[in-house]
């Protein structure tokens, strides 16, 4: 029986993706190989190579004047190249520290150039975003750096701060399941096993103009502008993430893109806050209401023990990931892109059971 | 049909794997999930991590005092984080410049601390390796860095140099399929897309005293402290190539581990030399004797033209990835770990009818 899987990522991905993969693992496109057997640089596995980068353009409407890259090491590595590729000895960079991922990636910028926090919620348990005019900004800024969504807060930047310096922004939890202000952005980057495909790399999106300096303090692998000049094959790619990915998006191009899955994400998370708001008080969401995320619903229940025993009895009957972060607790239901509404609908049915049933008032 | 894979890498997987993995992809050990899908957290993938971490220090005979570190970005990355993590403002580093792999190796490591070419076959037309003595050493050396075979020039070092400053090995093309002399070593690093898995990482092994030091100065990824300390756990590792590195390092260890792989890789090259060595020079090998690659066989036809038929009518045989890289041109047999002796047995035989039907003389 398929799970019903509320991981916080790696996540579920389409079924029917997954078994075209399966049908195809041992013998690709008649080769005799697997894709992960191809050499790079065959026009199969090419092929393969130049839809993902063109689908990763389109579906996220990318202008012209952005570069696509596929880098390996996640979100985690962006941390740090974010820095190495943008900052000098003349700038600085501010980071809006709205939870555990935006301070991560302050943290890791920190040992590659100036960096300081432009707003941090850490003083409101990270149950906010900010508001533009709270954002200060110093006049040396080079970049503020923003994460559209805190997968262990549950709460999402609902608008991008128009402040008159280039914003790059960490995606990774709802990466191509909202539209994206271009304007407004140098850098866009996330670690793609959320959405989009197995973990492996993340999909960075880099303004031409941002790569106008030559970096030649950097490794190749470091420089955003050597994965643009080799159309990210100037070693050997990630191939089965990329492959993989390129069939997620096809689909998603096919469901409608962006928007639809923006759409859809709202649906589902309106679903179980729904639930949550209808509970009497049952449920709880600790999230100001306008920030609340469409990715990661979490809530509390009247006690640690009953979430202990609704995470055991939700897995007992096929779902799976609800327990939250072990630095916050309580529960969270991830909704990622390939969640099928079926699957909301089955954990909005056993939350109302389950309070029903443990209601001790 | 199944190919004959001579690619350079990416290459062939053991056939059964890919099954193995094929069966179980849409729903790994019951959980309705594919392994994929699965949280990095999840007991079910941290027993796969585990066992391909202990299977990865086991098969390479890791002393104790090494960590056994999973880092995407391939060889590529490990060039500039080899000298990011060694290389401070008191040492510099040799390099042996063998081949292409060497060169890029010390041109990449540049950005990140002092290095200088201890050795260089360039104008030998990288057609051999260095005697030890011949190895020109500064005073300062932190480390001497090797390449153990080099896949474009077609040769091996056969014996790594001891002389008394710790080597640093990228192994790649030969990972796993030769014993290593671990004494010699502080790092062996290389990615896994010949001989063990599919591209997306790089297996690092550092000795844990050259760890010592803190580095404050470099994000997270970037130090192999950091990946030391989390298992390689600290973001979501590439999970799927270590999954199916694991069931690739558990038949290794089934056909008797790094000594009978490295006795395979000599016969199936044999097989190959014997030909060219037997063509009354119809093939050409243009390595010194020595230090032939048993990984990478190259050869040159007496004409490009012949070359090029060669490499064509050998394809529709399904004898793939004969080409030569293009930087040298000629022919190339690249047996990987996974390619078997009926495959090098079936090259060996339409070289020898190939030799007679065009042979001039």
């Amino acid at each position: 029986m398929r799970a019903h899987n509320f991981g916080a990522g790696p996540c579920t991905l389409p079924l029917s993706v997954l078994e075209e993969v399966q049908a195809e693992f041992v013998d690709f496109a008649g080769t005799g190989m697997s894709l992960i057997e191809l050499s790079h640089r065959s026009p199969e596995y090419e092929a393969v190579h130049e839809e993902a980068l063109s689908l990763a353009r389109e579906i996220a409407a990318a202008p012209d004047d952005f570069e696509v890259l596929f880098i390996q090491g996640g979100a985690t590595l962006q941390f740090a190249m974010v820095a190495l590729n943008l900052l000098d000895s003349q700038h600085e960079a501010g980071y809006v520290v709205s939870g555990s991922w935006g301070a991560r990636a302050m943290e890791d910028a920190g040992p590659h150039g100036r960096v300081y926090a432009a707003w941090d919620g850490a003083d409101a348990g990270y149950s906010t975003m900010p508001d533009p005019d709270e954002i200060r900004l110093r006049p040396a800024s080079r970049y503020l750096h923003v994460t559209s969504n805190e997968t262990i807060g549950g709460i999402r930047m609902v608008h991008f701060p128009d402040l008159g310096v280039p914003l790059v922004g960490d995606m990774s939890s709802d990466y191509l399941a909202r539209p994206i202000a271009w304007d407004l952005f140098d850098v866009v980057y996330g670690g793609v096993q959320k959405n989009l495909a197995p973990a492996g790399m993340a999909v960075v999106y880099v303004r031409r103009a941002a790569l106008s300096e030559p970096r030649a303090d950097l490794g190749s692998f470091l420089r955003y502008a050597w994965h643009a000049e080799t159309r990210s094959l100037g070693h050997t790619p990630p191939m089965f993430p990329i492959y993989l990915m390129g069939k997620v998006l096809a689909m998603m191009k096919a469901v409608g893109g962006v928007e639809a899955l923006a759409k859809a994400s709202a649906e589902k998370a309106g679903v179980l806050y729904d639930v949550i708001d209808g509970s009497e008080g049952f449920y709880r969401n600790p999230v100001a209401l306008e920030v609340r995320s469409h990715m990661n619903v979490v809530f509390r229940l009247p006690a640690p023990e009953l979430e202990a025993r609704f995470v055991k009895e939700a897995t007992a009957q096929g779902m799976i990931g609800l327990k939250g972060h072990r630095s916050v607790g309580g529960c969270r239901a991830s909704l990622y892109a390939a969640l099928p509404m079926s699957s909301v609908e089955a954990l909005a049915a056993f939350m109302v059971e389950f309070a029903s049933r443990n209601r001790t008032d």
